[in-house]
């Protein structure tokens, strides 16, 4: 069953399931160790644990160029693909990139496009070995394909009753920064102060903005201790620990006073008269970290319990409630 | 440069050429053995070389769904990805999805497009372990990622002066069925007679229809003698022999009378009123393999021999005329 919602369309989540079902009947697994449904597929290669992830980005769902820089949507391709590795615990290596540009497609756009990929490689140390370049006959279509490897590759599955759940930083910032463009609606070139008509001071917005339009994922710690699931949290905190709890076959209570917020984003949500706590949980494109360990650990913000089953919130007044049911899914209907 | 033509508009070839110049420059290598430029990279892993490709298909340009099917788009997308292991002597091993489709796209849709998936990996023997969904807010965009491994990876940078060029099979099928296509105008199930309004026989259509719609590639065989070059011809002979020559710092000569063509296109090019020739130059979408040995080889089809430099046809009459630049190739303006 691949529905979801009402009119005969398909779901993202639901998709991703029946591919994962359909594949899994008839086909050699061909020494795959984790596959479809985790960040990045791991395979067995020479005696080293090959991680492979994929992720496209298609203008006017994942980025607006009425608000976002050629380089930064390239910069943004290579950190979203970066960071899949990262949430297997592992090391970025190899890039390789597919770009469908309309006929149209000025070279300024394309230099400074891949200008974009160049420098994020270079802060990541991956290097771009191939890809393919083809026309489009609409939007712009950008595909990354990252390789790296991990001694031990940290999949979504691991997570047990007991564990406690820590989140890398910050939640919400991006959505947060997204809303602020919006107001905005220009490009912005987060390195430097971009002058008059910003809604509130450069200092507040630029993080926000930086997070959204030009992310810089970081690796994540565990000061040594072991980990039993990662994913990153791309689609929001709330639909990212279901799919993580999904996984695990477990369920999960986060605490609403322990989920981190920037100072900035709290400041911007006041502003734009938005909820923060809707940026933190259902925003996306966050791009820290989601795990759960059984040790304490001072490197992350522990946010709350994994249980056997069941998806809640304890809110600041102590009361629980089901987590909400949101997120960033594409062709939910 | 990455110009092509006079209006400002990225070429392809050119921005190819711009991408490994500059990423050439200045990145790590990390381990890369063939990288942009070739039919897949090839890096060392563990002792083994892994060879990767990824290649793109857009509604519109590769395809228009007014005369394919979903399960055709899905069998392709596989096997001319399949086609670029294979032309690196490579056997391939895994696959990733990535899919971007319009909202509104039905479920019968996507499992007919994930069917064709399914049957082609099983027809080559591998495994599809991960991906991405997500939806378009134009056509549909789908990429196909595989690896594979080779023993002696075979580039394209290898023909030498001397050597002789080959072709594995008939060219001009697949153009010449997609010709046969516009007049038919409506999606063809290759597998049975379509019933009426046809505009020829079945038994001369659907062989060039099949290549078109769905092709099968055969791995390249050359009775254990060595091969110095190879690629897969997906852009049309000229175009594809003018990237190997180009790579490989040498020129060619090919003779018309010695370029395999089935009887089937050219029965089917006087129908249509078009030149043979121009379909097994021009046409595109062969997924036959030019290679290039010094040996002679009775496993292909010898089609002319290597040079110092120029690209030359031998007409019928034995006279010689620069091979025309002609092929599939995208933005070119």
């Amino acid at each position: 069953m691949i529905l979801s919602g009402s009119a005969g369309h398909v779901g993202e989540l639901a998709l991703v399931r029946y591919i994962r079902d359909e594949f899994s009947k008839g086909l050699l697994r061909n020494n795959l160790s984790i596959g479809i449904g985790d960040d990045a597929a791991v395979v067995r290669v020479g005696g080293r644990n090959l991680l492979i992830s994929a992720d496209t980005m298609c203008e006017g769902v994942h980025f607006d160029m009425s608000f976002i820089t050629a380089y930064q949507v390239g910069y943004k391709l290579v950190s979203v693909n970066v960071s899949d590795i990262y949430a297997m615990g592992g090391t970025p290596e190899w890039f390789l990139l597919t770009t469908s540009f309309p006929a149209g497609t000025s070279e300024t756009f394309a230099q400074e496009f891949l200008s974009g990929i160049n420098d994020a490689l270079n802060h990541y140390g991956a290097a771009l070995i191939g890809g393919d370049v083809t026309s489009s006959n609409s939007g712009i279509v950008v595909t990354g394909i990252v390789l790296g490897f991990a001694d031990t590759p940290i999949s979504r599955k691991g997570a047990r009753p007991g564990d406690k759940i820590y989140v890398t930083g910050a939640l919400g910032d991006s959505a947060c920064g997204l809303e602020l463009l919006k107001k905005i609606m220009a490009p912005v070139a987060v390195e430097k102060d971009d002058g008059p008509n910003m809604p509130l001071p450069w200092e507040i917005m630029r993080p926000l903005l930086q997070r959204h339009l030009m992310p810089k994922v970081i690796r994540p710690v565990f000061g040594g201790c072991a980990v039993s699931s990662m994913m990153d949290i791309s689609d929001g905190l709330a639909l990212d620990l279901r799919r993580l709890c999904e996984e695990s076959g477990v369920g999960a209570m986060i605490y609403e006073n322990k989920i981190p917020m920037s100072g900035q984003m709290l400041l911007s949500a006041k502003f734009l008269n938005k909820d923060p706590l809707r940026f933190s949980l259902c925003g996306g494109e966050d791009y820290e970290y989601l795990f759960t360990s059984s040790a304490d650990i001072d490197t992350a913000h522990y946010i709350g319990d994994v249980t056997d089953r069941g998806l809640f919130l304890i809110g600041k007044d102590g009361k629980s409630i089901e987590l909400m049911d949101c997120g960033y899914e594409h062709f939910k209907t």
